[in-house]
């Protein structure tokens, strides 16, 4: 009854998708066709990633608000970065790109847009701090620098951008040594960052915290875990991302082909989905309960994460995994679409008031980028 | 006696040109110099746009805030959507893109710029309300995006941008399909968006309605016109612009060519001016009088509804008007222009206050980019 | 013992580095080594551009408010100014464009960050004034207009933008002829921002006149200077900054070579460092003393003057001085450097405060530019 209530309520509806996970297993072993394993593992992912969540907040929770946000925000983008990881050492650099591409504007477009326009609903406006979400949407500018100065590198050297259709490129040492030398400045920018919202301006990201750092189990009366049972748990969520990422993963080139979708867009879509979907249903939740403050929080510091910390540390192990490194060039889609999307933030966070139609115009500007990569692929 | 002090008000100098109907009639039917023949219907289509806004103005204020605000906004751009229309007919793709273009440019730079300007001199500084002007320029930045990733699409794809000297180009039916869906989604939007502004949040872009929304008709003390005299008016003014338009559409190519300048500046500033030269004065008029939100509204609001409404529209219609599909690819100073603009447009629109200075800034632009396209099409 | 501890004071350190005035003569007459020569005289620049920056101020306490707001902003870059017309003179004209982009990017990025860095340490935040700040930038709105359309104009003209290892370019005159008009806009511009800083909006910018337009004097509590002093000061401080640049000028093509770095990155990053050296520690200081306000207004305005004033100068004076007209036709890295700083400096600014993090993540910017541009010279 209890079991009942729980997949039904917004925090445990994830779990209603676990039986995906031993089916994608089976599917993988029979070697069913690609189009099946894909969609399955992609299901499969959801359940795994919202449990890796659930651990991290408990863990976080008894290890007082220091060493809690820094679990936090360490493992909140976990998932994306081990499937990220696996498709590194695949070879799908570009699926990679894709990917973390389309998580950060999957956060800013998709899940605040959605997040302003369900909370906005039958309300007048909502507020939140501007001050917080502008410190934030600063670190997205700092991305997008960095993430657009090696790709005109790499177009006055004359070796062009990777095109949509590209699986794997491999660039000149001398961008290769710039992604690396670039990726360490964001890496250590981002740790100043945590230094920032944790130690010496932690009031500034934490006004309420026991309200705001457990969105779910309260409200959902949850018992808190142990710490024993919180790690095991971790564990448990990191081995099975694991496994389904791999499935995943070794489907993505021929289910493409199988849909008659590019990888680009698999990665830069639907694989970005996947990886947040949980996480982005808290965001959702909590807008809906006027929390903006959080909501903003979850979707523009995700994305500044994915930015700051999961690329550049890709970029890192690609110099260990995979054929060889990955340069941080990106195609002109995701220049173009990441410039943009990073103004718009800055827009929206400057304001620090939303309604229904800023959340409506937000989503509106993730399905024009959408067709856009759709028909890029065909 | 009362004609005359009309005829010499802010609202009643476009009627001065009225002359210039029949004489452009004359001149095309008498087969005159294209250039005549150009610049005396471009004259001509002032008094019949100023015609057509106070009809619907009039109409508006017959109907209620809510049918009425609709008739406000639809036709609002009307007469620059009758030139682009028989510009379509008649092939001239690209003067139809340079016209949208320029009015979005026109509006947020020459109109704005202007009102500022002439608004702030002898005034320390000019307030607005930030949060209707934030909601009409994130507006803005979803069109941005709408406006620019079709073109990204083909400078990937190879096919390159339409040159400033291009009159027509046919692109792949791809680019026209991904046009056409972007169009929708824009659309829908823009439906959204009447929903916001007439409905769930009236109160935010009619704070006094009374005065707002009339700000010629009282003032001058001119007596409401009756239903059947604004509908007849309207029919009237819409067959008028739709008669100078035929005979402008019919001169631009020749008349470009002897006066040496290009089509696309001749769209992109003549034709941009030309369409919205009756209601930007109103602008002007109500910045001298500080009432800044209404200038605001009319310039950001005005360039919002033509990326929005009359850009898709356009596109929709090309599907049945003229020889092929308009395709959403604008050339490289039509893109860089409109990026450049909608940015500063949010900054300008953030602050919620303007100078002088800062009018002459805008129009420093808008000169910037002026020179820009008439050295383009030398 | 007075003048000791003036050396070792925020204001006197540039004199420590006096001697190398002489050294930088001695060198370039008995033909030293071209490296040696460049960093010696670049050193030589520092206390010359101080002593300059200090007469200025001198004469301006003098004058009054009006003229001497007048003295102090145009001579304010006047060290950058005559380096650059010495390159211009030697046919460097990509060294000149990248010290005016460095300047730019320099105030912003190096300048700022590093005053909101210094000055946040151990504080909560730091507030300056929105509007004035606001002012400036949207002036660097303006200017990224007029620097990135030339661009635009002769990717589409077919002649592309000149690479970084470029040291001159001759582009048709139709380009040049474009530069010429937009110098004249900006310039007009720049003036009728004199008007409004000085006359119209005096208390924005100088809300406390008497602290704010002398950081140093006062502090240092030196006695203030005669107009003769000043008059004598300010030109034999012109004669030594003529020299140094002549001396750094021919020195640097070689020197370049020598320490494998490109003349663009010695003019982007060294020079526009060194032109500005002095001028930026005030900035530093003040922002340390929590006068936010005056660090906004000297990194902003600064940069804002690189780009109305000495930029459109330069401009014209190349068609008079050196081998032909200078083109504001700027390189993929500048075009796409300085559209990124403007958006960043808008986001700063209109927030109107700071933190160290802030601060932090600016200078991060300015290193990955700088890591960028290292890259693309070799």
């Amino acid at each position: 009854m209890q079991l009942r209530s729980f997949l039904l309520s917004g925090q445990g509806w994830p779990y209603l998708l676990v039986p995906l996970i031993p089916l994608a297993i089976v599917l993988d072993l029979i070697g069913a066709s690609a189009i099946a394993i894909f969609f399955v593992s992609a299901g499969g992912v959801i359940p795994t990633a919202a449990l890796m969540g659930r651990a991290t907040e408990e863990l976080a929770h008894r290890s007082g608000p220091g060493i809690g946000g820094l679990l936090n925000v360490t493992f909140g983008n976990a998932p994306e970065i081990i499937i990220a990881l696996f498709a590194l050492n695949a070879g799908l650099h570009e699926v990679v790109k894709a990917s973390l591409i389309g998580s950060i504007l999957g956060n800013i477009l998709l899940v605040l847009g959605a997040s302003m326009f369900v909370g906005g609903l039958g309300r007048d406006r909502q507020l939140f701090d501007r001050t917080a979400a502008s410190a934030q949407s600063a670190m997205l500018l700092l991305a997008a620098v960095a993430l657009v100065m090696p790709a005109i590198f790499e177009l006055i050297a004359g070796n062009g951008l990777p095109l949509p259709g590209d699986e794997i490129r491999d660039y000149p040492s001398d961008v290769e040594h710039l992604s690396l030398a670039v990726a360490l400045v964001l890496m250590a920018t981002y740790c100043a960052g945590l230094l920032f919202s944790l130690k010496t301006h932690r009031d500034l990201f934490n006004p309420d915290h026991a309200a705001g750092s457990e969105p779910g189990t309260n409200d959902e009366g949850g018992e808190p875990w142990t710490i024993k049972k919180s790690i095991v748990m971790l564990a448990i969520a990191g081995v099975a991302v694991g496994v389904m990422s791999e499935i995943l993963v070794g489907s993505i080139s021929e289910a493409a082909e199988g849909v008659g979708l590019s990888e680009f867009f698999i990665g830069v879509i639907v694989v970005a989905i996947v990886g947040n979907a949980a996480e982005h249903w808290v965001a959702v939740l909590v807008a809906r309960k006027d929390k903006m403050d959080l909501a903003v929080n979850i979707s523009i510091g995700s994305s500044a994460q994915i930015a700051l910390f999961a690329a550049p540390l890709l970029v890192l192990c690609s110099f260990f995994i995979g054929p060889h490194p990955m340069a941080l060039v990106f195609n002109g889609f995701e220049v173009g679409a990441v410039i943009l999307a990073v103004m718009i933030a800055n827009h929206v966070t400057n304001e620090g008031e939303s309604t229904w139609f800023e959340g409506l115009q937000l989503l509106a500007v993730y399905v024009v980028l959408g067709l856009t990569f759709l028909f890029a692929g065909t």
